[in-house]
């Protein structure tokens, strides 16, 4: 079939096939997406690359998001991946600033999926869906044979209205910003890992997977404007969506190790399995920036929060036009948090 | 894991895991979606039913709705799966009313899947955005593993504002009501059929996917709320869209097998291929059900059209409380168009 369309962007040497890494969250997912779907599909909202788009209709401003979900297995200790593509959806609205209103849910099962799990991930969506107040309004079902799929994947899409006051967007970070965070890092992905390479722990691990749309708005309501900055922390952990941020608003970012919590037990788990935990997914956490002058007032409203509990003030925003990243470690050291180049956990959501 | 939730209301012992058949757009989808998705999900707006839904929000009403891509292949003749995934969820935000104002579009590529196709299905989604008018702002991008996936799935949702003085739901239909149809049918599902049997014609019959919004918007300035249900008879055809209809709106259906347009070369094909037409897929056709007062005026702005050339009065709605789908046949007969059971061509869009 011959094409007449322009060559792709992307440099074909180097990568002539995707790769499990053009889904990882790193650098060469950003390639993807950047060189690939935004050159294809090529307009203002979408360069914009939040976690979320904002619609300016006549009627008001929407936010609209979408987000795929292949998670490997589909039932791990916290949720399935039904609960999780409704947290993840919700948060992702929530991230711009917006109460969600509705949610999509597209499904594609394989073949010889058991309908007894495919039941138990459409209850978990139905409660996940209820207890956040977003209901589920429309949906889609396709089936791949044996062997095409891998059990169930899904994709929900959500559509919020903006918050009152509120004004999100990466490039609004500054110098002298506060870096707030809503707990302890690194629960979902060690959660999943651990059932994959079948750790046990004293403590099982669970992950963190949670509606963030209430804590949100809370934030919104008592930081107005000044909360500048909003997102979750996903798939490439806090150094990825921290590096995002700082690349997107052309600053510095400065955190200190020994304020970002960890839970005991998924420090350990993180050097039995040799991962950085600020790279590990996570499916309840906020990074928020913030002017420093309601920086204390908003993180007096998370810990109010039963998702907020242990909020706490991670960092701060700096001068750096090359937009680094840098962890000053708890043993007095500097060193720079990079992008993870391609897949640190294959299908960790 | 224990599961402590309501029974599954699908009858397992008769279905203990999904088949094809449960994404075919027959029978089986159906029970699957309204016994499981809609059981788990419960809510008054998804109950509905229609292609999207429609929300009522403070600033108006929004029209949102969704829809998988997971057609094999994934580049065929008249398109590719970018083209027809931005066609599809587009033409359902304009069946329920609406004009379609933004996309999201979410992928799952399977590991190995050349990157030139995938920039060949970008562009194609681009350009069939920007001919819409309907640009896609948000998306997401997952990679499973080699085996775990076929090339390129796409979850596409859109949303969009209600059109002034629309007001479609299936439920409007009524006895005296006019059945419209746009063109020629079973172009689509044909013309996949023809690539993967390898059956070549004298002319080649290419997919009429296409963007009905345009069509649409033309069709109720001219009918008002004369025009009472619209929807594009994608999966499962003609019969299977016309048998949902009839059935959430208490009518019966009689079409006249005379009237619906079929291209000579499409005819041949199903007689080869042992198919029905009326069960085959569409991506550019429209059903429309309108007042009888304003069907001529509809009919001739349909006319008007560049995809509505063809338009004809199909068929009728009736009284018949068992809802049946009646064909007169070319030869003087009647029969019933029942509902398909399973999958009649699996992986049609």
């Amino acid at each position: 079939m011959s094409f007449e369309g322009p060559a792709c962007p992307l440099p074909i040497n180097d990568y002539p096939t995707v790769t499990l890494g053009h889904g990882g969250g790193g650098r060469l997912m950003h390639a993807l997406i950047r060189d690939l779907f935004v050159a294809a599909f090529d307009n203002e909202t979408l360069r914009r690359m939040g976690d979320g788009a904002l619609l300016d209709l006549d009627a008001g401003t929407l936010a609209f998001s979408t987000d795929g979900f292949v998670i490997d297995p589909i039932e791990f200790p916290g949720g399935n991946i039904g609960s999780l593509a409704v947290h993840g959806t919700v948060n992702d609205v929530a991230m711009c600033g917006a109460r969600p209103v509705a949610l999509s849910a597209g499904f594609i099962l394989e073949e010889g999926l058991p309908m007894e799990t495919l039941w138990r991930v459409a209850c978990a969506m139905g409660d996940a869906a209820r207890e956040a107040a977003v209901p589920i309004v429309t949906g889609d079902t396709k089936v791949v044979g044996h062997g095409k799929g891998d059990g169930v994947f899904i994709h929900t899409s959500g559509v919020g209205v903006r918050l009152p006051g509120a004004d999100i967007a990466p490039e609004r970070a500054r110098p002298g910003d506060f870096v707030l965070l809503n707990g302890p890092i690194a629960d979902h992905g060690i959660a999943i890992l651990s059932v994959r390479e079948g750790l046990e722990f004293e403590t099982a691990i669970e992950s963190d997977s949670a509606c963030l749309a209430g804590l949100v708005e809370g934030m919104i309501e008592a930081g107005g404007e000044g909360v500048r900055v909003l997102r979750d922390p996903t798939r490439g952990g806090v150094a990825s969506t921290l590096n995002e941020i700082a690349e997107q608003a052309g600053v510095g970012i400065e955190l200190d190790e020994r304020a970002i919590p960890l839970r005991e037990e998924v420090r350990g788990a993180c050097e039995i399995l040799g991962l950085d935990p600020l790279y590990v997914a996570n499916e309840g956490k906020c990074l928020a920036i913030v002017d420093a002058a309601v920086a204390d007032s908003v993180v007096r409203v998370m810990r109010s929060h039963p998702l907020g509990r242990e909020s706490v003030v991670v960092g701060r925003v700096v001068e750096d036009a090359q937009s680094t990243v840098l962890l000053r470690s708890s043993i007095g050291g500097t060193r720079i948090v990079d992008v993870a180049s391609g897949e640190q956990l294959p299908r960790i959501c």
